[in-house]
């Protein structure tokens, strides 16, 4: 995206005023929650602010955005310890020159990211770098595209209609671990996740390791839980379930490395020899599991490196400079003793 | 701290100026980067506007930050995960009241942190919920004192000067796991740590660590590196070291579990009996630690109530409530299999 395409016009309390057929004055105070207003106007003014994606601005343009130092990063939860290392990267690139980040989570929740985008709007950022593979809300995703700063997408590889996106191929994350599967011989694979359909790449990860075996003529089982969790005490209560329903499982793909992480505790608490009886693999290379004992494989997403790249892009575009709309890294699987 | 306590005057340019001795105009145009002004009188002016703790206000009077959504908490950083749990915590408690919290880091270091600080404030926050444990410049602590939002400090136990404090015992952090030690009949404990000069709260618990033993007539050992970073692989280098000098080493205390968990890999990798050849014992009780083979003994800290209490103190606050001026919060040694 060119700056002449980012120089769109910010949506105004005019704008909303006229859309809802009220005069500015009712409603500036509907958005300031001050007056005597129906009901009925109320909701008027709100739905159309929602509709055109309008944001109050705290700034009563004073101030723009170009004299910000902050860049806003939006991420599902820092629980999830991959995100660390992302922001680390941020940091390393966008300190020297003289940016502040902070971290607002949206907790793979739609309504939630909507208030965290119009507060994060609200601080006038000079910059956003937000995750995708969310489910977004319409009115989320239009007072993005309605602001005028940079706004670069990371983690999600699907298109993602902002300046630019950084991420792994969440393709070749499935992919890898079950072309690994069938070259070491697995007969019995399976597939154990949660919050699939909050979590949009970690289903993309389901859908190409199911069709990558399919093409083997392999019929993964699955134990999925809408209910649970995406952390590590799920991977034993769904590991429990899955060897109960299919005591045959050979090989277990895990959402991620921290489900991963609690399937192999109730496994070797239930007397099973990883990796020769079963094996288990994870998704994101999580640094701390390169210090225990257990060297769970994984598919390595160098994480420092996606926020460094992300950060350089909004420097770029800071500096006015075209960058590239997609950009994929590189993804690895790397064999551990679990597989 | 009461409410009329916290009615305070905030510093204004005139205050600025009034002590630089310029004009208001002249301070506002060093403020604003503006302006042909000598560098004798720009350093006089930001010398002034540091001494008394100014920050400009960027909303430029036009809200108060009683009308502001937005919690900012400062952490070391998200890399430590048990910050997540903290957040969480503080999220449960905030969200229902429809606050946004924003999370910045100070990775430990003294001037980051300041400007952090100075971003924080511009954004206008409902309240402010920092760690301490930090070399704090003089610089900003006055821009907190100053300012009028209710400021909780949590991890540190130690005299705040804010509205409030909520940590655990970092003393008893480090004598329980003496006691333990003790108790378990171990003659040569030994302690490794990083960064000690930084972080101030595991300064405390090595000190209360040594005291301890010291009760008992032991006087343990240790390796410790100012240059190596609080993590995982620090601990493998660091145990390493600790084995060549002391081989009769029986028990290690390590700053925190990130750090434990690297003891323990080498420790593994190099063929040592864990726990009866030599023990290992952490702090932090990280929540990833539950679901892994290695059961490490940690002490405990119950992170998520730490941000709940911290966050219930700032809603009494902004109810114009009195709060506890310091929460200590129970720890407990929790044993593992590695002691």
């Amino acid at each position: 995206m060119n700056n002449e395409a980012r120089a769109k016009k910010r949506v105004t309390l005019a704008d909303v005023a006229k859309q809802a057929g009220v005069s500015q004055m009712t409603a500036s105070k509907v958005m300031r929650n001050t007056g005597s207003i129906s009901e009925a106007t109320r909701d008027r003014v709100t739905a159309a602010a929602r509709d055109l994606g309008y944001v109050p601005n705290r700034l009563a343009g004073s101030l723009s955005s170009q004299n910000s130092d902050i860049v806003a990063v939006i991420l599902p939860s820092i629980n999830d310890t991959i995100y660390g290392d992302v922001v680390r990267g941020i940091n390393e690139v966008l300190r020297p020159h003289g940016y502040m980040t902070f971290i607002g989570e949206n907790q793979f929740d739609t309504e939630l990211e909507e208030d965290i985008i119009r507060s994060v709007l609200s601080l006038q950022p000079a910059a956003i770098i937000l995750t995708g593979g969310i489910n977004r809300s319409e009115a989320a995703f239009r007072m993005l595209k309605n602001w005028q700063c940079p706004i670069v997408q990371i983690w999600d590889d699907s298109k993602s209609g902002f300046d630019g996106s950084v991420s792994p191929s969440h393709e070749a994350g499935g992919a890898l671990v079950a072309q690994h599967f069938v070259d070491r011989g697995f007969k019995a694979p399976a597939y154990i996740g949660a919050e699939l359909s909050k979590d949009l790449c970690a289903a993309r990860r389901f859908d190409s390791f199911k069709s990558k075996l399919q093409a083997f003529g392999v019929v993964p089982f699955e134990v999925t839980d809408e209910a649970l969790p995406r952390r590590g005490e799920t991977g034993q209560t769904l590991v429990a379930r899955l060897m109960e329903t299919r005591p045959e499982t050979d090989a277990i793909y895990c959402l991620n490395d921290a489900i991963a992480l609690g399937a192999l505790s109730w496994l070797h608490d239930n007397g099973y020899d990883v990796p020769n009886q079963v094996a288990v693999a994870g998704f994101n290379g999580t640094s701390l599991l390169q210090v225990v004992r257990t060297r769970l494989t994984t598919v390595d997403v160098n994480r420092e490196r996606l926020g460094q790249v992300a950060a350089k892009a909004v420097v770029s575009l800071l500096n006015g400079e075209d960058i590239a709309e997609q950009t994929v890294l590189d993804t690895q699987l790397v064999q551990g003793n679990t597989t």
